[in-house]
């Protein structure tokens, strides 16, 4: 094995020396950036533990050329200031949830998940090898950031009810936490349709203030405590099938980044966006049949007739929402396209297999 | 932003000098380990640049201190000799399918993918969350290897076929090429089952040593050319839901490595196993779809009664060759358990919701 020291002992130092006074840029000469990373999420649970495994990740593999500095949802800035504090430069790197920053860009809740969209598999096909990445940064760089996924909770539980959903019209009059794509189709079968930050949610279900969430999905659900309020638990998860966590970096910060470091910080985002979901999917049905069996919670299916019809508003909706402007009619295209691909696709692959190993 | 040059100018290169003199193992003199990679495919195709893309980036990263240096099945050594090379250290890492070395192992076939087992998304939350690095790694260190899951190819299809198969008894007295615990049970079904390496599988076929052989996706068979010598492309893929590239190295030459290049080649891993995942799926239909138009190829689906006899050979077979060695039994088990929680969260996740959708 061809194994040596690349400088050992005095000699090499003196060698080393001689080679760095020869050059005015000597390789160990590079530069430290030193970031601030601010968060829509608690210090805890897997969000909080992602963003803080991949700084870790970083900060050793970059050997101190760029260090990322983990504030959680509040420490630094509100949840849903994260993405305000990079534009300003306050921080150069937040993590969120891209449906968060609505108020910023219409088109950015598509980067989040579509309902009836893509599962988590065909997503990160889409990002990585369907022209979705690109788009995603169009949206981005608009509101001077760049964009990389971070994280997939793969797909998402329905929602928690206090009362039984039958039928849509079990849906009107209620006060529901939905954000991105999915509360518009609610709000348009007559629910009142609010977007509290996580920290507030279970507060906001016990004082009786909203009638009902959506949250992730059972790995995440059980130690936020939302069987505490809520008994019903919906599957499918329609309104996010996917949905990705997104890390967003200020341009400027991430331009005067060596390409290494970029590189470094682009495929270290895919191992953690893989890590994340793996992780969700591991934990998901330990935890649902812990809240289902130790918290009576009620497993139940919206049912054929009612998730007809959130589909039928998404079929009416999504497009109208989309034609809004020009970004949003982009990227609605481009995960259209690929969706018939990817639906084509399942039939011969994993649905066909799930359905032969029952 | 705080951005500053560790070291510039010559009074910082003085005081670099002065602080490397006064420390035995100054930072800049860390070893640089310089390994031969051999592979047991093309250089050419999403394999072959799966292996070639994760070297550059590793290469990139560990800015010298880790190099790899990529040869293709049958440049250093041939394909399935890949193993035997980084057991004997003539290379230091290989990277093929954990199924090529069953010659070594009996319970390496398991770490591929089992019939009628996990999809690619469960396999990862095995690997990552769910205890399967750690008993595949059992599995690989009794080899004298380190083993990194690096790539999966998704649900693959059932196989190319000369002839229409339409029951079990017309696949009695074909010779197929099927590697893994797949081939066992069609070797259990009256088929002479070989495991052909890649490069040999077209004129193995062409000249009707063989009658029919599976590989991997549309997206990588499309290029292979199988269609101009098989008809009929069957699906779903029983025998492999989900196929894990793997990299194994030298146990030796893993140990010396420092804990950052472990951790860098660990998630630098992670990333490209995710990437390739990705790009088949991204590209499969698309491949399918040129198949059947361009190259007439006959889309068939086993049919409910013969994936019928698949599963119940493979529900015989399987535990049966578990149970011949302590390893084998020990995995088989992790990985029943754990399809067992998956086929309960899909029902109420991704199967649920792609049905949702259609």
């Amino acid at each position: 094995m061809k194994r040596r020291d690349f400088i050992s002992g005095a000699a090499g130092v003196a060698a080393a020396t001689a080679a760095a006074a020869s050059f005015p840029k000597p390789a160990i000469a590079k530069a430290r950036h030193q970031w601030i990373v601010t968060t829509a999420f608690g210090k805890t649970g897997l969000l909080g533990d992602n963003i803080a495994n991949f700084a870790k990740f970083i900060n050793k593999a970059a050997e101190g050329r760029l260090e990322l500095k983990v504030y959680a949802g509040g420490e630094l800035v509100p949840p849903f200031e994260a993405f305000d504090a990079v534009q300003n430069g306050t921080a150069q790197m937040g993590y969120g949830a891209p449906y968060y920053w609505k108020g910023k860009s219409e088109a950015i809740q598509f980067v989040s998940s579509m309902p009836f969209g893509l599962t988590a598999q065909e997503q990160n096909a889409w990002l990585y090898f369907g022209g979705g990445n690109e788009i995603s940064n169009k949206i981005y760089n608009a509101l001077g950031c760049h964009f990389l996924p971070l994280g997939n909770t793969g797909n998402q539980m329905g929602g928690w009810f206090r009362k039984e959903i039958k039928a849509a019209g079990d849906l009107k009059g209620l006060k529901f936490r939905m954000p991105g794509l999915g509360g518009e189709i609610l709000g348009s079968l007559g629910v009142t349709v609010v977007n509290t930050p996580g920290g507030e949610v279970l507060s906001s279900l016990a004082s009786g203030a909203v009638d009902g969430t959506e949250w992730v999905g059972p790995a995440l659900d059980l130690g936020f405590g939302l069987y505490k309020v809520c008994q019903y638990y919906y599957y499918p998860g329609w309104h996010e099938p996917s949905s990705i966590t997104d890390a967003f970096i200020n341009l400027d910060a991430w331009n005067k980044l060596e390409d290494d470091l970029k590189d470094l910080l682009d495929k270290g985002a895919q191992a953690y966006n893989a890590r994340l979901l793996a992780q969700f999917q591991a934990n998901n049905n330990i935890a649902l049949q812990k809240l289902i069996k130790d918290h009576s919670v009620q497993l139940k299916y919206f049912g054929d007739e009612l998730v007809g019809v959130f589909r039928k508003r998404a079929d009416e909706l999504i497009p109208e929402i989309a034609g809004k402007d020009p970004l949003s009619k982009e990227i609605y295209e481009s995960l259209i396209a690929f969706r018939k691909t990817m639906v084509e696709w399942s039939n011969y692959s994993e649905a066909a297999f799930m359905q032969s190993r029952v």
